[in-house]
């Protein structure tokens, strides 16, 4: 997704280096979990949508390096934390913190970066970042919070779906593009547009996500996978596939899905794939996409513009 | 320590009645947890700590309230996460969240918590309150990572040890001193003194749980005790003990520590006891809070300075 980045290069790398500086720590352990932090984030999307939603509607400041570098340490910190969660062995193929450590490192760890990320936001001049950064993180714990909860409930709705989905991943996004177009000055209408182009982007993301997690390939994600299926988490694909069953097929897939193993999930998947289930999601994802980028319409074209409109259609081609 | 609330008893009733209707939550999962950890929390110390300097130096007004309620919603994620951390089974007398749910649901309730009091935070007119707050709080992960990588450092040294506790536990207690008077417009120094006054009652307080941890009851205490030994941390009584011994009893002293059984603890208890260690712990406590209560020596008498004094005295005595 490199090139995209191209009209934000000089930002990201300011972004970048004061990542760096501010996790640095006197105190070696401190410093060597937090540098290895740093290394865990990948592809820097968020502050990437912070920054292109600035310069698409006006310019970027040192309000946007700063913030950009908290939604940054946020998304880590919730990483280090769904490492502990999820007992996942890969990430970004480095081992994860948990694995070379344990549960007690990972949690502090997760804690040491929110609060971190929450003391940069009040940096700023005015409240506005630390609220908007602790409403949407918030939204994301009781996005998440609400997962756990629904684990093994078969019949999770697709309106409690996209509710867990819109909290846990949408949320942030969202509040990436709301604060960079805010701090660019932009017109409250405007803010809102790019408000929702990061929640439907979010949104799509994740439902691709989702989708990757039943069907795509560990190497080329990544991440561990099957993650899903292990936690009994009903996500789109199965509810598409579940919804369009008769009881008695309905029993037998829930069958299938209390028991994960190889042979169940090999059926599993030729099911999903046969009834159109797959499909259904991914057609899904496209939509949510278009919505996005339709938020842009009243833009002027900008190098920027057209950035976001290829990050959403990008989101979404991953599992094309 | 009820009665030492007297003078702030209307105040603390606000700050309880805030505290639940900011953890109220539409979905009844997040709703559970949320009121559950709300009574987890206990004594409440942080919240009258910081209404107490407030009214020591000045008057108690609305964003008291609402800081009160934050640094309580801080501290209750820290229990809600030490409790990952510890595998601790009692925590005031009532099953820990982790007992009854599991790790995930512990880390991210923690998280929910956390991120709710920033956002609370958030809700003042000037970013100072967030700041205090999210320094504070970054210290006392830093503290908890650290007391997490001396864990089996038998050579660990006095100052070491000093430090860590001063970020884990004093950090926290010198804040709320410390935005109680900012925020009752007291004068930088005196501002100054009430933040001082917190981190050496603090490090008292701290001292005092060490000693608890080793020669406490459960009962008294209410929650799960010898978790030091058996996490394989150093505390001051250990410290003590190990810098009177001649190599060949270090050498004995290690040997002990690394076996925490029943037999192996009952020697130890001893030695701590008849080599003055326990002792010489305690009496370091009573000089931290003596130091503590002489931070106060400028305000004019009044039943909150009263307070905070008896809170000092109060917190040595538990181990008198």
């Amino acid at each position: 997704m490199a090139p995209l980045f191209a009209s934000i290069q000089a930002d990201m790398a300011k972004v970048e280096s004061r990542l760096q500086s501010e996790l640095r720590h006197t105190d070696p352990f401190v410093d060597e979990l937090a540098q290895r932090s740093f290394r865990m984030g990948g592809k820097r999307l968020r502050p990437a949508l912070l920054l292109l939603a600035a310069q698409a509607v006006g310019e970027i400041n040192d309000d946007h390096h700063t913030l950009a570098a908290v939604v940054e340490m946020i998304h880590t910190a919730t990483l280090v934390h769904d490492d502990v969660l999820d007992e996942a062995a890969i990430r970004r193929h480095e081992d994860t913190v948990n694995a070379r450590w344990n549960n007690q490192t990972s949690v502090l760890l997760g804690d040491y970066l929110f609060t971190h990320a929450f003391f940069l936001a009040s940096s700023l001049e005015t409240t506005l970042g630390c609220r908007t950064i602790g409403r949407a993180t918030n939204t994301v714990c009781e996005g998440e919070l609400r997962q756990t909860a629904a684990s093994g409930n078969f019949s999770l709705t697709r309106s409690n779906y996209f509710e867990i989905i819109g909290a846990k991943t949408a949320a942030l996004c969202a509040c990436c593009c709301q604060l960079g177009a805010h701090y660019a000055n932009a017109d409250p209408q405007i803010v809102r547009s790019l408000d929702r182009f990061g929640h439907l982007l979010g949104i799509a993301f994740q439902i691709v996500d989702d989708l990757l997690d039943l069907v795509g390939e560990e190497q080329t994600v990544g991440k561990s996978l099957g993650t899903d299926l292990a936690k009994h988490r009903m996500t789109l694909p199965l509810i598409e596939l579940r919804d369009q069953l008769d009881p008695e097929q309905q029993q037998k897939l829930q069958s299938l899905l209390e028991e994960p193993n190889a042979e169940n999930m090999t059926t599993l998947i030729d099911w999903l794939d046969r009834s159109g289930a797959l499909q259904q999601a991914r057609e899904l994802a496209n939509d949510y996409a278009r919505q996005a980028i339709q938020q842009l319409a009243n833009l002027a074209d900008s190098p920027a513009k057209r950035a976001l409109q290829e990050i959403a259609a990008a989101s979404v081609s991953r599992c094309a």
